[in-house]
């Protein structure tokens, strides 16, 4: 049904994505163009708009139950209700984490190439940006930890599944990091919002468990749902010094999401898993068109996101994310963004792939 | 239309509010009993929820200038487009700027009785709360200035219309101010939430006018609109040290609004005016029924609030704002909120006065 979207239609529907693209297909985005599943849609619509009942105790947000339910049945770990936060964003998020846990001059590693808002966060924040960079593992993308690289660091945001590379990363790996964090006493930052958007058959692992009393994990609704409008995430502040240091702040001075990101989010979670797993299967299908449009290429094992190593994709008449945004490694590559109907998909992948 | 609503109806629909209320009336909350405009739940319910297109760039958020038509179509004066700012909520804006504008210790003027989340955000916040206090002028509520108490003030939080006492200050009453403010070099936090539900033959006149180079103003449809939930508040940070303070803050750790709050407070203002021109007129009656219950009370020149001098209200089977909670001088008082249909308000006002 998703996938009977035209061309046509997507221009008049999500058309300002395409007016903004000047004409080019804009595959560059980080929305998918679906319509968000119905029941996040009435749940939005129907939303009394009052104050809501958690307003005089944020522990009263029913999204902090929903949030710990989901984790238990996904991931196999149970957070702690009382250490959740409600942020309004992934960056407002991480924002808010570095500010009180990590000073100007300290040193951050992150996996690069990288998400370029948390490259630029790290940055205007006055953090110093340690790289790990990924490498070609031959069969798909990896990473050495250079250890010495690592001392000295503050912190490592993990994001997993990686992006741009849409790496899974395995148990071994994850036990890797989780030991360098342990040796460097670092606070691991785990964004795994991308998570519900692993392929078969990888098998995403949280980080948590790896890390307990050194992980943050941030989720949102946002990237699996498509609903990065609706500002609203959440993080499992499992650290208690930072969790002191955020209770620290004046109640209210970081902001909050609004009834409808509460409400679309929890209905996302509670009722939005038939239209996921027809998301899930056809973003597999079109990641298969990807890989045979583009042979000897990795594919991502999970998001809608390919980092392919491309030249000049400006010219061909498709808008991808450019590689050199993505910091360290981005040269020569550039982020193709699939979450489409197969007739758009097949024109982009014709126009890339003609020259 | 909207007077209708029984008392039963009610009951049944914001049940939520019965319920707290442990079966009395709860006439203590700051929403109206009132469904929100038509046009605010269309552009809610219709909202793209992709990534908007201000994302990388809050100026170009279409709030910014509906704000600016507004302030300039109904209180004559036009912001600063480059001033605005966006915050998740009126404490949000309030505390973020005491935060980057103030320090601990610092002293900051407030008329009291006073709206009971700003009293507590000075409080948490470590500054020092000087009461410029409300007194009884035999015709309405007034308040003198003592220019010695309010020496050594940084900062003056000025909410017009005055919550709870509903006064709209007048032209000699905002003079003083400034010219208080001007003696003392005063940051002036002007929030104007409630100055779209002034009554006749009353004038809300905007507090920037007067001292501008000193003046923040503060806005939201929450009010007005019974949009508390949507999450969304409007400064005018017309200062351009606080604004400086305020961007060298990492330019995502306060948060934002989701794009629900965008749409819906931007529908509200450029299409609620026939349900806001409904409500006031409702309203205004409502106003007259609580005089004539409280003969020699004051009523509120603005806001769907009335401070009555009252006793034991709980027993009544109404459940009030209790005046303690509005900071010194507000023993013996509590707050009723008479923003509701005629039945519901006829059986309030029975229940108060028959005792
Ligand atoms: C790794 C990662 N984190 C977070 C986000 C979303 O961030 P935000 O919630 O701030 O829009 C994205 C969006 O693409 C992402 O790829
Ligand atoms: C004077 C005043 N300011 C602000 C607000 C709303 O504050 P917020 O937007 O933080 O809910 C109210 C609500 O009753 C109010 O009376």
């Amino acid at each position: 049904m998703l996938d009977d979207i035209e061309v046509s239609e997507l221009i008049r529907s999500p058309g300002i994505k395409w007016a903004r693209a000047g004409g080019a297909i804009p595959a560059w985005i980080a929305d998918m163009d679906f319509p968000v599943p119905t029941p996040v849609r009435d749940a939005i619509a129907g939303a009394d708009l009052c104050y809501p009942p958690w307003e005089d105790d944020p522990q009263e947000n029913p999204l902090i139950g929903a949030y710990v339910r989901r984790t238990a049945g996904k991931w196999g770990h149970r957070p702690d209700p009382g250490a959740i936060r409600l942020f309004t964003d992934m960056i407002h998020a991480l924002e808010a984490i570095l500010w009180v846990a990590t000073e100007p001059g300290d040193a951050i590693a992150v996996h690069t190439p990288g998400y370029p808002p948390f490259l630029a966060a790290v940055e205007r924040m006055g953090r110093r940006l340690v790289p790990i960079p990924m490498v070609d593992g031959g069969s798909r993308w990896t990473f050495d930890i250079d250890r010495r690289a690592l001392a000295g660091c503050r912190a490592l945001i993990l994001v997993n599944p990686q992006n741009p590379t849409g790496r899974v990363f395995s148990r071994d790996e994850l036990s890797a990091l989780a030991a360098v964090a342990d040796t460097h006493d670092l606070l691991v930052i785990a964004d795994e919002i991308h998570s519900e958007l692993t392929y078969e058959p990888h098998r995403h692992l949280a980080f948590a468990p790896f890390a307990p009393d050194r992980t943050i994990t941030l989720a949102s609704a946002s990237k699996a749902f498509n609903l990065a409008g609706l500002r609203c995430a959440v993080a499992d502040v499992a650290v208690p010094r930072v969790r002191a240091a955020l209770d620290a702040l004046p109640e209210r001075l970081l902001g909050q999401p609004g009834t409808t990101g509460v409400l679309g989010t929890l209905a996302a979670w509670e009722h939005g898993e038939p239209w996921l797993a027809e998301v899930r299967a056809l973003l597999a299908r079109n990641r298969d068109l990807v890989a045979a449009a583009f042979p000897g290429q990795h594919v991502p094992e999970a998001t809608y996101l390919a980092w392919l190593r491309i030249d000049a994709p400006d010219g061909a008449g498709v808008k991808l994310s450019p590689g050199p945004s993505f910091g360290p490694g981005g040269d020569g590559f550039a982020r193709l963004n699939f979450a489409t109907s197969r007739p758009v998909l097949d024109e982009i992948l014709r126009r890339l792939t003609r020259r």
